[in-house]
């Protein structure tokens, strides 16, 4: 049971989301710059991070629809996923990913945890300053999002169709859009 | 030095704000329904938990800005903010705020370290579930700042009075409408 309360049947963060919409709002419209917007990362990328990082602070609801995401992007590749949370360094994703996800990592255990190694290895591979400092800021605020998750006790779903159904929307329509059909989206798989 | 190419004289947080305003504005505007709101929680409790969280996360420059802007709110008891960085069950603040500072410093551990005894002591001592997530939050938002303003490895001033004149700043503009104003508000105390 969530420790305040939530609107019933609303999983992980979209609980605590409907409870306060005010801060909803601007953790969407930063969830969708980041995650859904223009980049040289792919969409599929940037997933990943949050899925790694996700999958490092032991956050289930966060791991798994941002896993069910990633796969949606890398054409249903949810093998790749699973290599990248045990073993990203031998997983099939490029160099240049290896080495974001190396700093990813490290900014989970605290931003000091960063070392020039880890940005010169980055560089090397080909990442760009802004690469750099999306893949710091992706790695943050997912260290935030799974604090707020876990931190509230919210409820993450068994059924692995909630995550790949909710997944196939997030994917399509974008965080801030999909938040208005929560509702409506976990009704389709129950 | 950065570990990007940051705009020079920059400090904190507005170094990387200023490298990509697109992501900048969600996180201010998340700052400002926060910390600036209307709130049963005054804006110095709520500057208190970001500081305390900050100190705990050792972000020198987070620690310092919130710690002044909280002093700020708080007739200038700067002793008062130390305190509750040092040891909060001892200092002067309400029980209530103490079962907040509980639970924020558990979130700072990790989301799964909220237990259901923090949050019931919390409510036994008055706290209602909108200042419980709130505090979550606030506690969740804060490791991220910390982790991008360290991660990135920002610099910090060294000078009291940079943090004095720019917490009088956000304290009366907010953090949006600061931001703005970032290059000014360090030339004069330069």
């Amino acid at each position: 049971m969530a420790h305040i309360n939530l609107p019933d049947g609303v999983p992980g963060i979209r609980g605590p989301m409907m409870f306060r919409p005010e801060t909803a709002k601007p953790l969407n419209e930063l969830a969708d710059v980041l995650l859904c917007g223009p980049h040289s990362l792919s969409r599929g990328e940037r997933e990943l991070i949050a899925t790694f990082v996700s999958s490092e602070n032991d956050c289930k609801y966060c791991q798994t629809i941002h896993g069910a995401i990633a796969a949606h992007h890398l054409s249903g590749n949810a093998e790749l996923v699973a290599n990248v949370k045990r073993d990203f360094e031998s997983a099939g994703v490029s160099d240049k990913m290896k080495a974001l996800l190396a700093i990813a990592g490290n900014v989970r255990r605290g931003g000091k945890h960063v070392t020039a190694e880890d940005v010169e290895r980055a560089r090397r591979r080909g990442a760009t300053d802004l690469e750099i400092h999306d893949t710091v800021l992706i790695a943050a605020v997912f260290c935030m999002c799974n604090r707020y998750v876990d931190g509230l006790a919210t409820w993450a779903p068994e059924d692995p169709d909630f995550y790949r159904s909710r997944a196939a929307m997030l994917a399509e329509h974008g965080y801030a859009a999909s938040t208005l059909a929560v509702g409506a989206a976990y009704g389709q798989v129950k």
